[in-house]
Parts: C-alpha cells; structure tokens; sequence
C-alpha cells in the first residue's frame, strides 16, 4: 500500500488523499458535486442522528419544502439575492426530446418562468409562512429540514466546499425580538455542543462582521475552528434575521392586543462541511483518525493466523468479545478475509481512523491476552481478554477526550494576539492561525486588510474582553479584539 | 369545524381535505411540488426508520450520488431515456444578473452540457459502477439512497403523484443473473413485509407485462393496492436489471476463472406515495385512520374540565398515565389547551388518526375511570386507570390487526374473477376493482384494453394458479389469470 502525503510536504493533497484512500467520498462527472460513499455517509448519519434529537428535544419538528424556487420569489429579499445570484443553478426547461439521433432539450419545453436551485430556502419558507401565521396563536413555527443545496462553486474541494452539498436548515419565527435571538444563540450553543463533545472539535463564537453576514440577516453568529495547517473554517452558522424576510414576504400577524406586527425571524445550518473539518483536525500522516463518538465502527478485531484450526480458535474467543463490546453499544467489525494479512489490515484500519483495534494472535490467546492498539497516539497495550468489557469503553472515553484536548491545545497555539500590522503580516506568514488584534469596527478598514493579506475578519468574539485597543491598520480606537485568519 | 366531504360524495376532494385538514402537506407555489408538514413528515421519517433498519440488516450500505445528472451520461442507455425524456427538468445556467433592475439569467453563464435533475439514479450510478468494479471480489454492491427526485408530472396530486418525490433508490452489481434476481425478489419481499405488517396494507405481488415495465429493466416486480374506490395503486418497484446498464456503460468485472463478463444489476424503490397509500386505504367520513405503528402520536389524552382547579387533579393522574406509557414505548400526548373545548378536540384527533383517544373527565377520576376510544371503529370503553399500562399496549396491537383485516377484506372483495369482456366492462364501470382475467400475453392486446377501457394490466402475480383459459380480448389461449384495474 502506498504511503500517504505527509501534512508537511502537501496538506491539500493529504487531506484529498485521505478522503479517497478512506473510502469516505470521490469526486464526480458533475462539476463540483460528489459522490459520499458508504463510510463517509455513515458518519452523516451518525451527525444527523444527534442532532436531529437535540433540534427534537428543543421544539423543532421536521418539514420539506421544494427543491425548486420559482425565480420572482427568490428575487424578493433584496440582500439575499445579492448574495446568492453568482452561484445558481437555474432549471429553464421540462422536456428532452430525440433529433437526428440525439438527445436535445424540447425548445416548445421552455418554463414560463425559471425555477432556482434551492441554494438555501428562506424565500420559499418566508413565502409560505404568510399563508401559516395570521395570529400570535401561530408563532413560534420552529421548523428545520434535513436537504440537499446547490451553490454553484467555481474552486471546489471534496467536503469542504462542493457545488451540492447536504445539510440542515433551520427557520424559525417569532413574535418578537428578544424570542428570536434567543433561538438564534440557543442553536449556536447547540451546535458547539456537538461539535465540541462529539467531533472533538473546540470552536470560538462569535458574530460575523457585516461584510461576512450572511445575505439577509441582522446577525450571523458562527462557530469558528482553525485547521492542522492554520487555515479557518467556518463550520456553522445560525443567524438572527430581524424582520427582514417578513417585510420582504409581508408577513404579519395579530399580536394579543389586536395588533399587526411584522414577524422576526432565525436560520440556522450546518452542513457536510463537518465532516470536512472533521478529517483536518484529527487525521495524521497514518491517515484519518475518527472521535470515538462519530467512528463508524468503533472496534476492529484482526486474528493473527497460519492456519484454518488456528482462526477456528480465535474465532471462538471473538464471537463472546463481540458480544460483550455489543451489550455496551460499542460497533465491532471482526476482519477475518484471508485474502489479506494482518499487516495490511494493521494499515487499512489505520487510515480508516478506527478508534481501536483488537489484534489476537494464537500464541498471545493461550495466555488469555489481546493486543489493544489506540488509533490516536497508536500506544498497543497486552489485556486479558476477560477484561475487555471495562477496558474498550473507558478506553473509547479517553480517546474522546484526549482528540479534542489535543486539537485544544493546537488551537490555543494557532491564537496569536497582534498589536503591530507588520507584525500581523509577519504571523500570517510565518505561523498562521487566529490572530487577534484590535480593529476599529469599519468595513473599509476590513477590505483593506482584506485586499493586503488576504485575511478575513473570522469573527467578533461572543465571549467578549472589554479591552481598549487601538485598530492594528488605522490606528483608530477599538474596544475589543477580533479574530482575523486566512480561511477555507 | 366543517365536515369533511364523504368519500361517497367526491373520493378524490375527500382525499385531499384530508391531507389539508390534517395538516400532513399543503401544495407550493412550484408547480406540483408539495410542502410536507411536519406531523406528514414524522409519518415520512417513521417509514424511513423502519425500512433503513431491514435495509441495512440485508447488507445494504447508504450512500449519496450527485442531484444533477450529464445529459450524455443520462442518454446511455437505450430504454431508460425513452421512458424519461418527457418528465425531466433540466438546468441549463449557473448564474442570475440583474438587468434593469429585474433579475434575468446571465447568458454567459450557460452550461456546456445541460444538466438533467435526475428522476432516478441508474445512469450516474452505473457510470460510476465502471470505476468501482474491477473483479468479482468488488462484488456484489450493495448500496442505497434517501434521495429526492424530479419526474415533471402534468397531472399531479399530493403525495400520490408530484414533481418532485421523496424515495429511496437501492442499486445492487452481482456477478450472476441468480444472485441479482434473488436480490430483487428479496427487496420486494422486504417492502411486502413493511407494507402489510407496519402500513396495514394488504397486497398483491406480481410482475409487470413489458408495456409497463420500467425503463431499462428485464423485469419489473412490483406490489399493488387497491384503493377504497376501487382504483390500483403500485405502490413499490424493485427492478431486475439484466445486464441492460452494464452493457450501455460497459462495466465488465473479472471472474474467478479470469475472464471478462459484464455485471449483473437492480434497483428499487419506494417513496412519499406510500403516504398517499396510507391515507387511502385506512381513512374514513371523520379524516385520517393511521396504523399505531406508523402514527406519530399513538395516544392522545384530553382533559374535561370546569375549572383550574380540576385540571390539576387529572394533571396529576396524567404525569402518571403518561410515564407509564412512555416506558411501554407508547408515544402520548397531553392535549391541556384551554382555548379549546374538549369537543373540538375530539374532532381534531379524529382529523388526524390518532388511533386511541383517552378523555379524562373529573367525576370518572373519582371512580379511577377514564375513557379510551378507538379512531378505528370509534368504540368507546370505560377502563381503571391502574390498567393502562396493559390496556393501552393490547389496545394498539389490535387495532393495527383490524385495520389490516378490514384492509384485506375490502381488498377481497375488490377482486373480481372475469371470463367474459362485456361483464370485464361492467365490473369495471360499476364496482372497479382488481379484475383477474385470462390475457394471451401479448403487448397488441394489452394496449388494445387499454385504449378501449382506461386499464391496465396491474401485474401478472407470482402466486400463479396454473390455470389454462381464454384471452378476455383475443379468446386465444392463456396459462395464467392477471390483474387488471384502473390506477392512480
């Protein structure tokens, strides 16, 4: 088997090669769009099992609207079609027909009017909540769908940003304001739940300056990760929308005094974007590594043999250790093809970023011992196997844990405060990451920092210093930092 | 609360008030497509859940293929693009500009080859085959999607018939023609199995005459229902491949010998019509009857009172009833609304099926008695409230058992046994039904029926009774009785 890239010598091509080599997604005959496959989409489904149950326990119930918006509709927010014209997929005809051998669009199969791709349903679901909300007795609608989009992306890379990708949208709606930010910073901390105790991954929230709000809203809260190479990326967004969408829809309800108010509004979403982050933050030279909690298969069993008596063997001891590993809800997939050795296994299970793996050899069973190998710092330690039904689920524990405390540790490194714009360019440069240094709050001052180092403002954090500064390029006041970083 | 039209009044209008009335889906403002609500998407999300799990418990591994699908890739194969080409959507731009203040597509952004929205899979699916497939150890495939798909209907009708549906589509590669016809009769024994045992849906196996089989297929098993007015529904499909779409895009594996053959294939599916299924065949003049096992509130509790006070006395029986039948896995809700009457909401939970109805009122509460009434046959029945934990269970497993025979009886009665083609019209016209005739097997007959009398042949069973006859049309010889009717 081929060796990897090493992060060092290409990250991009080491992420790429992970991907294919993992067998998690490839790319596809469409432009930009991919094809998940079956262990990278068990990984989607373990996310959207997990928080379909939280956005469940807080009130949200599932819905679907349509794929298509018609072109008059999502043209109605003036912001969002802005911000989502330059990437549309646009459905201009119903009806394929044969001329001359060969198959043609039916020109007399022209649509009266142009169908969108959906890129993100505000527009159809603000359209609709017109029809659903006449009173105070209506609201709060919380709903989310589960959906694909279509954002037509000219520079793509597998997960991280493809032109359809999969994901979640959240909309809710609100009597009033106060209501409606709330739901937008509960489904913030939502997500930095999940992404902090079941992907591993410590993020920092914060809002987006209004030069990377998200087109129609009056704040985008997001949670920010930085990557092994000290790039950001932005790996969920929930946003307040004010009143903006209402207006556009005009939708209005009767409060309990009778009178018309215009709704407010959140989105919330995260997307396969995740899974991403995921392989950048945890993955080695080895391969991918896998957080216990979202590992497709938790446990790898390879039985170490010469011969048919001798698998029999340890067979026997495996189907009882399979068992216990099951009552304590652990996956395990037992690797007994013969058509490959141990070694080779040792390795694909390494870059499948297993979060454990079980190796019995015949000699090692006669003294009632296995060999349990840690995917994350790859320490091997001999149990006896009647053990095993403590050991695996405190060891899957401290897995867990020890993922995010190293990708903790890794972030802190990566976060850098600047007080000097030399030096600011300087890190950049040399170091990468979080940089985090006083702004003066303008977005002229934002593009030009933009247009000088190609760095973005990733986000004002929520968890606020109240520190006086003066901004690190035009030397005006400031009363906090922010953080500025390259990002995917 | 209006009545509903009664299915003897207008069938179809009764079907729909159902589907608004009950909350489960509204139309959108894109042409035949639908809005599933939420209690309409837990139904959805109830049948995902179930059919995930025998799916996967088959081998079976979920994947994610690309929306879009190249207009070249999706003409490949011969059959599959005649059967498609009248019903597809297809996107032709990337990108929207403004133009005097109106947003138009931006000419320059149009697509070098068009892109087909697809309507099912097989084409890009196959095409990727020839990457993944090299020799018989990379067989079989066993591989799934929850996806949604466009096929641009002219008529359309909620859940039964939209532009855009929600389905899952396996396709599976074999080395042999046996493993791969097993594998698509095993897939219709599985839906069989959902249908009847968790939808309460009595039906019939059969397989389709070429006329109706699917484009691309060797043979096309399907399962068919007949709904309350006497009309066919297909209600799943799963797809014999042959060697059809290994052949147009020339996946070949290596066999064990070292020769070269091409794959072997299947496909099938099941979608949101399963919804419009479930509607038909259980509801009634008061609205929906769902199975317990698909209903997204099992029990519904609802309290008769005068005052506050007497409210929190059955409040406080409730917490109790409620925790005993969440630990019998029993989903319940508490409906302690005071803007409503109690009478009111008896009609709503009848609108909206929910199979048990437990009133509590405060002078039975005194004798330790409730009410439990059955959405069913809307039976009414004092019970101790000591013995709901055993009543409630029992309850629910033997109404599902009456909907399925009340089912199958209706169904019984629908099929009628024809020998002669003026009692086949009259039976058709005056009762509808599934009419089980002698045909002579050929396509010309088949479409003759047809243009005279609106029917199809539904299925050529696989339960075969041997039995020789005349053609109903032809008067030549048969071996076999079909099913005809007329369908949705």
């Amino acid at each position: 088997m081929a060796q990897l890239t090493s992060r060092r010598e290409d990250y991009s091509k080491w992420y790429n090669e992970i991907i294919i080599k993992a067998n998690l997604a490839e790319t596809s005959n469409v432009r930009g769009c991919m094809i998940i496959k079956p262990y990278g989409f068990a990984i989607w489904e373990k996310i959207q099992n997990i928080l379909n149950k939280k956005f469940k326990n807080t009130g949200h119930d599932n819905i679907y609207f349509p794929l298509f918006i018609p072109k008059s509709l999502f043209s109605k927010e003036a912001c969002h079609i802005d911000g989502f014209s330059q990437e549309c997929a646009v459905v201009t005809h119903y009806r394929l027909k044969k001329k001359d051998n060969n198959i043609i669009i039916d020109p007399e199969a022209k649509l009266e009017e142009e169908l969108i791709v959906r890129p993100t349903s505000e527009t159809i679901i603000w359209h609709t909540y017109r029809r659903w909300i006449k009173s105070y007795r209506d609201l709060p609608i919380l709903i989310n769908q589960w959906a694909n989009i279509i954002r037509w992306e000219m520079h793509t890379r597998l997960f991280l940003r493809t032109s359809e990708c999969l994901w979640q949208e959240g909309h809710t709606a609100h009597t009033n304001k106060k209501e409606a930010v709330c739901e937008a910073k509960q489904m913030l901390n939502i997500y930095t739940n999940f992404i902090e105790n079941y992907m591993a991954i410590p993020v920092i929230q914060g809002v987006k300056t209004a030069i990377e709000r998200f087109a129609g809203a009056e704040e985008t809260y997001c949670i920010e990760a930085i990557m092994q190479n000290g790039k950001a990326l932005q790996i969920g967004t929930s946003h307040f929308l004010g009143q903006n969408f209402s207006k556009a829809f005009n939708v209005k309800f009767t409060n309990n005094k009778g009178y018309q108010e215009y709704v407010w509004g959140t989105s919330w979403g995260i997307s396969t974007r995740l899974i991403g982050a995921l392989i950048m933050i945890h993955s080695d030279d080895k391969g991918l590594v896998l957080p216990p909690k979202l590992a497709p298969i938790q446990t790898v069993i390879i039985p170490i043999f010469k011969n048919e008596e001798q698998l029999k063997r340890i067979t026997k001891i495996v189907s009882n250790i399979k068992n216990i590993l099951k009552e304590n809800n652990i996956s395990v997939f037992y690797d007994d093809r013969n058509i490959y050795t141990p070694g080779w296994k040792f390795n694909e299970y390494e870059l499948k970023g297993v979060p454990i793996r079980i190796n019995i050899g015949i000699k090692d069973l006669e003294k009632g011992m296995v060999e349990i190998v840690r995917r994350d710092n790859l320490n091997k330690q001999f149990v006896n196997y009647n053990y095993i039904g403590k050991i695996i689920p405190e060891l899957l524990t401290i897995i867990q844990k020890n993922l995010f405390k190293k990708a903790l540790e890794r972030r802190n490194n990566f976060i850098t405060k600047v007080d000097d714009y030399n030096e600011f360019k300087k890190i950049l440069n040399e170091k990468g990451g979080f940089i985090l240094a006083h702004w003066d709050g303008t977005s002229e001052t934002e593009k030009k920092i933009k247009l000088d180092t190609k760095t973005t403002i990733r986000c004002i954090p929520l968890k606020k210093s109240k520190e006086k500064g003066k901004c690190i390029y035009s030397g005006k006041p400031s009363n906090q930092r922010v953080f500025f970083a390259k990002a995917y």
